[in-house]
């Protein structure tokens, strides 16, 4: 991803699949109408404020604001919550006393009375959300989970598997309850009906996806395909069925989420749900400076559209 | 390694090897002192410039960076220079103007002008440098790539393995020489003799993984073990030997490089050189703050111990 869909779409590039371009263009149109009216340099720093750092997963969305942000010289100051949700008190003295061109929260957000306090400074400040929380007067870019689930539940059952489970993240986030809502409307689609044990919740990350798929794995009605809900799940079903003795995808096909590196470099290569990281990015960041410079974006949630990426760990039912 | 190998030597931690705890203990001791003496509290940023950033990689240095600066509550303001080895002259012009507290480089350094600039207006860098170039005038902190080399084929050569193949990084940058020179040593301690087909050098990426292990493995006379110059190139070797329906560790031992979190994620676990990448980190942040106080450094360079992790990947020969 080192050019961005977003720029792709900016620069009229053709591979760029159509409801990708479609959903950046939607957001971006009245947008860049005022960038090009109104675009002056700026002079600054923008504070990038995560949830809390994994590898990759933050690495990609370091790329894409690096990428905005080099563009405009502007600079970006890094901070994490340490998994919080919220900044504390006394991060929001540092923010009014450093006056940043503009926050970008990751995963996290001010709440209203620190929303109030942004606003009355005119600090302005996007969210980008992979949850898929809903909040109305902040400015927010995330991707359309259910598409996701959708998209990877239907190539499944396009290869003609029929017992296929899902792994999704903890129950509590909305993305995971929206990706399994994608998976339900698959089997709809096909006529089939979803057996609730092959519906799992869990963490993000390997164990959860060793734990449940070696649950589901040693069942005697075991499923043919599992949907994980991150790279990292889908690395611990590929651990269980290592250790199982199952091959993928002869016996078992894995599907993964969110095409990170490393879903590229295990073997199998891994089938996932491109969730275009870097591109939320760019845009949360490129919406950031344009309200810097006055501009109110077009709409207040840009949800980018995920892909499915094809690789090995996928085939028809052995 | 959310607590670092240093602060758990300051903090008189036994989970630390001896031998970090000696590299860390004689770079810091009287540093240390000094910073009792002198400590007081800074106010500013830090610049951190990458070289590139990779994923995983750089999110390691990036957590590093990021604990001590919290602790004092620094900011940390993220570049990278795409590739280069040098920053360009615009990037001095900007530093001069922003005034930071230091700058931290990754994998990049100043020019000798570009230093003397920095040095005239007070404004002190550290390097974290993995290559092991060695840059007299200049701090830097890095790992003992010899050591790395010894210790993973020491590993192996006391498994039983008698015919190891090294496939190290390229052979232009010096730690991979380094790397190559241990695994000779650690020949010659045994006894054996190397042979010179066995001895490879490739890009840090899975793709020479892969080539080289492909090429050695398809040999009559094929090595029982690789040990490699990264955990990508590693994971490259897995896919060849995958491919090639070798059993890991069964029928062929793999030993990486680096201890990336992705190391512990796949299947099987690999065993591999754990370079302390987050405490070189913290180590150098430690010491530039050092320097912005005026506390020049004990010594121009550390070098922190590398340590062998064992996992799954490695076994006596089949």
């Amino acid at each position: 991803m080192s050019v961005t869909t977003v720029s792709k779409v900016l620069n009229g590039r053709p591979d760029v699949a159509p409801a990708t371009r479609k959903h950046v263009e939607a957001g971006l149109a009245r947008h860049q109408y005022h960038r090009r009216l109104r675009r002056r340099p700026l002079k600054g720093h923008v504070d990038l404020v995560f949830h809390q750092m994994n590898s990759m997963w933050s690495m990609e969305i370091i790329r894409g604001v690096d990428a905005v942000a080099t563009a405009a010289r502007i600079e970006v100051v890094l901070s994490q919550l340490k998994g919080a949700h919220r900044p504390p008190e006394e991060w929001l003295d540092g923010v009014l006393d450093h006056r940043p061109l503009g926050v970008l929260f990751v995963l996290c957000g001010p709440s209203p009375p620190q929303q109030q306090k942004l606003r009355r400074a005119q600090i302005p400040f996007v969210v980008v959300d992979t949850d898929g929380e809903i909040a109305e007067s902040v400015p927010v870019v995330g991707s359309n989970n259910w598409d996701g689930g959708l998209l990877a539940t239907r190539h499944l059952l396009e290869l003609g598997h029929r017992r296929v489970a899902v792994v999704s993240g903890p129950k509590d986030v909305l993305c995971s309850r929206a990706r399994v809502a994608g998976f339900r409307v698959a089997h709809d689609e096909a006529g089939l009906v979803v057996d609730p044990d092959l519906v799992r919740y869990g963490n993000f990350y390997v164990d959860a996806g060793y734990e449940h798929a070696m649950d589901l794995l040693t069942r005697p009605d075991r499923p043919t395909a599992i949907f994980a809900g991150s790279d990292l799940q889908a690395l611990g079903v590929l651990r269980a069925a290592r250790r199982l003795g199952l091959d993928v995808p002869g016996e078992l096909s894995v599907v993964g989420y969110d095409n990170v590196p490393v879903a590229d470099w295990v073997e199998p290569a891994l089938t996932t749900v491109d969730q275009p990281l870097c591109d939320m990015a760019t845009v949360a960041t490129q919406m950031l400076l344009d309200l810097a410079r006055g501009v109110e974006p077009a709409t207040s949630r840009i949800d980018l559209a995920n892909e499915l990426v094809v690789r090995k760990s996928t085939a028809p039912p052995g």
